[in-house]
């Protein structure tokens, strides 16, 4: 259980890292929206593997297949959009070892404890393999996004380690979290995160850090005031991928360290609707949009997999030492930005739609806007 | 829509601060579980408004009545069990500016934006008086837990403003967190902080902080490794709460600074059974609890009502100054303390049930255990 | 588990027949609503026992509480609407003989198999008395559906036993439905329901029957094509209800007998918009509204309750003979049909805030329409 | 929307008729299990169109491609997992009349209504095509339902037009249903079926039907009292499948003619369980399976496309006549056998889990059974 996403528009994923393919099935987009194949397709780039020496070596092309859901002229039909990936270069043989030895901080043991049985290569579910389906469909609900109401969706890498990059005083574009293989938009702060992650690989070992994302462009009036807060279905989001610890809104823990009269947005009127002068809230009150951007934060602890040899037990019990062999990304902090940005815009269509009904944007019941 | 929270112990919660009553219904508790309204009683009792200089001076007995879903003898009999509280002490005067002024970083605008009407007195939905229904649910929660694994809830706070207490080094008793009505566990952080919520008061301001919070005794094996993970669904439950704006899983934002070989939790045998040397993971591996404590931290904004002026402006757009007369808390963190936990049991009850089946923990399909 | 119905208009019940109350909590009512109280008691009396000599004598004042979710002046809030009903009435001494005696076709021993614990009086949750929630929100459905796009239901008794009321040219009116005790609209087929009703009664036994119900003025384009299907809904709807067995919509089983060239709808255009010259679709295609009538037809059982003596078994299997001696319908159909009623407004509701959105129908996200 | 099926044993079906794929995703499918491809393709190969000269002669060979969930010797992981089924004989050609004109019974005008596009060839999601990954689906849960309790499930033709076969005595074996292709186990009953349909064919016409179904071997206890009944669900599941027009439990229509006193299943003791003599309730008492065998009925109308001319409109509004082109079954219930089959035992399946959790059957939380 727990593979399907959403209340109104929902997404069920599938896939082991190791099997023959993954995918996911999306139900309840609105009919009539233009599918963007090449957009879903850089999307996929910008997560897939191999795309830079950060990352891992592992080589997918990560080609997505659509199985259903549109008009021979690429139109949404409003029914379900199934897109598959097949897995190509699964080298199962690095992962022998993990049949005998529980790797620390990964969830073989927890499978174990819950089912019995695992897939004893690459991780199953919870490799970060899973994400690519994710980001298929987060491809789509951008799209979706864009259309409705032109909301624009953007994250990057703001630490690595005890690296960061000083406060961003505007929202970074697409093309300056791209220009660096690290996904963090201050140049000199890149060239840093990028040497830190090298030497972590060098030394057989990982690190961690925090990724940022703004969602730009929403309406006020989106979410809820009580259990299905905005903020209380993104972080439930952020905490759905793999090696996340935390998430914050707007101020976030640091926000804790203001007083109340330091802290409140003062409303006031400007370009003909009310705003915030500042954004501590993070982009809702009450669980609602206010129309202001929302922000927030994720952490990542440092990838799990390390080369050097570890203390762990087996299945049985037996104390035993383990060294990875298989494939890893020593910080899996750029490859994150897109996934972020993908749950993000999952949940901000979800809740677009629960408001506005399932033929938003393009008009309801039939009637072409 | 979002007044229900769960998927297989399922609560819908209703009522607004200044109406007749609020409340909870809870489905799917198993049978025969002994109800203890001792200690319903006295969960609310530690939520209550008024129960210390510290906070609010509103006065709500917040006596509750169970309208349904127990026996003669006081057992649950599978069906929903229905709690109402009345409102008593509601003083709409004082809530008349808000009418014509939005109070900054409350709910007033959103609301507006989304509904177009709302209950102009005390916040309707978005007010802390909401969380009373959810202490309830949570009291049954606990005692459900407690029979199902023995598995007990401990939050206490940890800082408030710049104040923190020293790291616990094992999870302090309820009598501990209960000796101050801070609810700080460590007596000379709990004096300053104390001196620190008094002096905000007698400024017309307020502060923030963070709650600490330690689910002992849960079996591993509850969760899923992918969108309904253990600590996803915590996240969303926390971020439900009001005046909260970050969340953390064991390590946390701070787990960033390490390296993976210094995070990784080693695993040893011990006991019988297979444990962790540390708990930087916070009690889940993929999702899945793994045996070990869950633990996680909650950042709470300050208080948003501030008896200082504040600049805004009306629903027309028109600035005007709002000074708050209502009777609130200068700091929220004491009383949130049994909210958090009656959350976390909510949450930790959906999973056990998703596991086990809608008749544990007395044995299932009427074969008593 | 299983007392919450709806995806977007969500209600919750509550209450045992002979506990202190039942209710319903309503959750996703659309903002700005004129409740209305006059009408949501009439729907009540139209349910409640002790209406006429047809049905039980049980006395219940059935009057409804408001707990939340309204404005002073009558406006839904677009938050939950709690509605609690107290019970007066019960006389639990004549259910004694149900703890050793399991009353047959009851759901004593479902429960017993079940739960492994019931409330012996009066039959729990399976009770008649649960359906005063579903009209309370019923009325309520029926309110927003007025609003929404004027749409109207109405049901009838069509036969009792073998008593078949002449096929019905056009739907009745709410008054000539109302014109006899019996809830059938043919006074002659009325006339002769009554006195079989009486018969029954005299006679220690019971009779059963069917409903006919339509829903008006829907717009074409509600449902969807896979399982939420409009009339699957309805379906799974009309067999919640106690004592049900059947379902038809349109033609239904006797739609069996005609050959698809006699079975379609001849599409035309008549008044400005695409209509069927024949309804034996029952106003759905590919379980989806064609803006035709929505015709559909509930079987319900004779009354379990007989005051004959039965052969049966106690809990511990032993045979034993039971006479029934609680106050009960010779024949539920009069007053099913209100209930029948509630479900279909409750079915139509929830699909049309699925299309249209959470604000839906007096404009979205705060714009008043 | 509403292409995922089930609370706790969950189904994402996906699919145009004309487009490359259809298939399902499984969630929540328990451990362990082991798969069974080859029933998986038998019960395919029952659906199958062109399997017999009764049926459409569109021919697929209804290949399954398994993506995901399970280990290499084929026992499922508890992971999600999807099937795809690739269509091969699409001749659209056949449809390019469906552009013009709204085929009388068919959803073309409602897809037109709601989503304002459609795929015009084969009718989309409405067509009997997608009812492929609902048996994919119900395979699977056939073979959980087997290693759980040893449920077992039979459906079988029951009437065709007028023509009705004796009621069975016993439930018939899948041998005896199998032995003529109009899955009418009665074999004086079925030849006159198989001349009727026929006739159909050649008339250029079609016949419906009645299909019974019975299942055998669930424990007491299965469902739950008020909305989620056991066969309201069940009634939800067949009237979500296309071209039902009704549904009955147990007496259903029929049992509105009898008298309380006859009506009523009298409960003995037998076998060292609790039974009923008779069993006009169908298998549930309150909505709650009680051990004997779950019966229903399902109605079919006449397949919608007939060959001869009809008159109809197009979108524009103007009158047309319209003579069908495409293969179709002049008769669907032969092949909606294994269909009725498959969707009751994913309500069986899922009601199961429920109430024993998520790792039933074989132990719970990673206890091997």
């Amino acid at each position: 259980m727990g593979n399907i996403h959403g209340h109104s528009f929902r997404i069920a994923t599938f896939g082991e890292s190791h099997g023959p393919a993954l995918g996911v099935v999306i139900d309840g987009c609105p009919p009539r929206v233009p599918f963007d194949l090449a957009f879903l397709r850089s999307e996929l780039a910008r997560r897939r593997p191999g795309q830079s020496k950060l990352t891992t070596q592992r080589q997918e092309g990560d080609a997505p297949e659509i199985l259903s859901g549109l008009s021979p002229d690429g139109l949404t039909l409003g029914s379900p959009i199934a897109i598959v990936i097949r897995n190509v270069d699964q080298r199962s043989s690095a992962y022998t070892e993990m049949k005998s030895a529980y790797r620390p901080s990964h969830a073989d043991f927890t499978y174990d404890a819950k089912y019995g049985i695992r897939a004893v290569e690459g991780g199953g579910r919870s490799s970060a393999r899973e994400t690519a389906a994710r980001v298929a469909a987060g491809a789509l609900a951008k799209t979706v996004l864009k259309h409705a109401c032109g909301a624009t969706i953007t994250a990057w890498v703001e630490s690595v380690a005890d690296i960061r990059m000083p406060a961003a005083t505007k929202t970074p574009s697409l093309k300056q979290v791209e220009a660096s293989p690290t996904r963090c938009p201050h140049p000199a702060t890149a060239q840093r995160i990028e040497a830190r992650i090298h030497a972590a690989r060098a030394d057989g070992d990982s690190v961690g850090g925090v990724i940022c994302c703004v969602i730009s462009g929403l309406p006020a009036g989106l979410g809820s005031p009580v259990f299905d807060r905005f903020e209380a279905e993104l972080a439930k989001a952020m905490l759905s991928l793999p090696a996340t610890k935390g998430f914050e809104l707007g101020s976030g823990f640091a926000g804790t360290l203001l007083k109340g009269s330091e802290h409140n947005d003062v409303f006031v009127k400007k370009g003909g609707r009310i705003r915030t002068l500042t954004n501590r809230s993070g982009g809702t009150q009450g669980g609602i949009t206010n129309g202001e951007d929302v922000v927030f934060r994720v952490a990542f602890k440092p990838t799990a997999t390390v080369l050097k040899p570890q203390q762990t037990v087996g299945p049985d019990g037996k104390a035993t030492s383990l060294s990875a062999r298989g494939r890893h990304d020593p910080c899996v902090l750029p490859r994150a930005v897109p996934i972020v940005e993908a749950m993000a815009a999952l949940v901000a269509v979800d809740h677009w739609i629960r408001d506005r009904g399932q033929n938003a944007p393009f008009g309801r019941c039939g009637r072409k806007a």
